[in-house]
């Protein structure tokens, strides 16, 4: 029987009430259970998950680590923010290759504070992972992800590593290798919110405290990954490559020429910016969590894909020497576009 | 053609010269080329990683989350130890399932002085790191398991967590659950020697600094995941439950009792201590990472399983209301076995 997204994520959830890491392992088991798990042969509680895959499929699996202090703060980020955000980046990595999701793993590295319930007005309240499961397994309902399985240690830091795993059909993945010159490029949805978010939210952390719900007008808060567009664009094999904008569009572009060996004009003017984001922020800010693909001119896309608007940014141009790999475009002028996204130990 | 073990461990490895998140990667990149990965169609290098399973296989899945002051400390444990625990670990649980390694993933998360070369004796040596990757990629190499993804990021504290996949026959991993009364409970190795070598450490850890290749004696430093012992039970169809000896046997053998609703009765003088264990260290220790198994009274098993002796250490029982789940046997007397070994948050 099938549930609606609505009933399941309002579903009464067992909360940490003890303290040991068995009986905390024991309510992520018992909130974990009654998502669907089709993939999913063996879950939590024995030395490995047992996951299976149909005949013609591939599994797509990715890590991605959140820090306390790096890609979060406990003094800025709601605790449901923070769990959203942790599985949000791993389905997007997943619609970047056109998979289907099947199962994730949690590694917690959680001081011993986080596990015990706070006061809130004299009332004892959720505990920090209590509200950190809250957000991510409101996610994990609503794109029927279970958690297969995961880790838990005690740590002076808060750290959240989560693995996905995706089935998608042989050969069918999108890449970021296989586009060519002439291919035209693409986003979903709109770019540099995330970072006009986070900017509001480093300003004014108090006004964020109760944005404890997951909405599509939270792009730093609550990412919505794009599952259902990487799966659309897969499907109909209109995708010549494929990734995720998470490090920032001029980081991230460079990578797809790099691995397609190709070159990049975009055009300023044609970037669909998200509220509060200025045309810096849209290039380089990071965390949008939007798909960047191409397709051959020859594709016929449509305005949207699943309800999130498609928009041609620019098109692949063949590599030329004393050209840079991405150049910016602003009316009749146009210069080099340096990647000035994220990196780590920059 | 296949190289000896001896040759592809001595094989010369890119250092991590440059600072920068994309240097750091492309030298892990570069260094995990060249291990052999039959069931990974695609690696490092993209949003998701690739696997490929044959239609007979399941997919056991484990991650393992090491810590800093907490699993591991910069000053008693040599890089490269750390580097080999942290695989170890994961190539344990597999081994536990009778699995047999596809591909590992390793997200690290790292203060930036490990990540640039040290000063000794006034010539650069190798950052923390990379000593770290040697650990960690020779025993890669040892086992055939490629390192085909994962992610990095700066950490106020250094942090590995270590996914290993692995491929099992559909319906034959071993499992926790499966034990009857009447089975005899065996270990793989011996217990105990992993806590007796990390008292010795703490006592003076600079004895140890220089132990920086792995040894079959140092089952603290370099413990030797059963892997090929798991899998000569999971081909013979011999072990009625399976399951690693990571928190130490009384924590552990209560797990599979629990899982299999069974007792167990452990005969004191059976057990087999490791190198400068006591009976406490044997039954509580942990980290040892041999192999709990059972097996039904009729299983003819060899003394010893590709090299690593099998002892038998007891029986399971049925269970009993007021009698404990694992009972201690020493000579005439008997005393309940409370789980005393390792727990996080308690």
């Amino acid at each position: 029987m099938v549930q609606s997204k609505k009933d399941k994520s309002e579903m009464t959830l067992p909360r940490v009430q003890k303290s040991g890491e068995l009986a905390i392992l024991s309510t992520i088991r018992a909130r974990a259970a009654g998502i669907p798990h089709r993939g999913v042969r063996l879950g939590i509680g024995d030395d490995c998950a047992l996951l299976r895959l149909k005949a013609d499929e591939e599994l797509a699996v990715t890590t991605d680590l959140s820090i306390e202090g790096r890609h979060f703060r406990l003094n800025w980020h709601p605790p449901e923010s923070v769990g959203h955000r942790t599985l949000a980046r791993g389905l997007s990595d997943l619609a970047a290759m056109g998979a289907s999701p099947v199962a994730a793993f949690l590694s917690l590295g959680l001081p011993r504070h986080l596990t015990q319930p706070g006061k809130a007005s004299g009332a004892t309240s959720a505990s920090w992972v209590d509200r950190f499961l809250d957000g991510l397994l409101n996610l994990a309902v609503e794109y029927d992800v279970p958690l297969a399985g995961g880790d838990l240690a005690e740590s002076p830091i808060a750290i959240a590593d989560i693995v996905l795993t995706g089935s998608v059909p042989k050969k069918q993945a999108l890449l970021r290798g296989g586009t060519k010159a002439g291919d035209r490029v693409f986003v979903t949805g709109s770019l540099g919110g995330a970072a006009a978010e986070l900017a509001a939210l480093a300003k004014s952390p108090r006004k964020f405290a109760r944005k404890t719900i997951a909405s599509q007008n939270s792009p730093h808060l609550y990412p919505q990954p794009r599952v259902a567009q990487g799966l659309w664009l897969r499907k109909r094999g209109l995708a010549s490559a494929a990734m995720d904008v998470s490090d920032g569009l001029s980081t991230d572009l460079a990578h797809l020429c790099e691995e397609s060996n190709c070159a990049a004009e975009i055009d300023a003017e044609a970037l669909p910016l998200g509220a509060g984001a200025t045309l810096e922020l849209a290039l380089h800010g990071g965390e949008d969590y939007e798909l960047l693909f191409t397709a051959p001119k020859s594709a016929r896309l449509p305005r949207s894909i699943a309800g999130v608007p498609i928009t041609q940014i620019g098109r692949m141009v063949p590599v030329r020497t004393n050209r840079a790999r991405v150049t910016l475009i602003t009316g009749k002028s146009s210069q080099p576009l340096e990647p000035h996204g994220w990196e780590h130990f920059s």
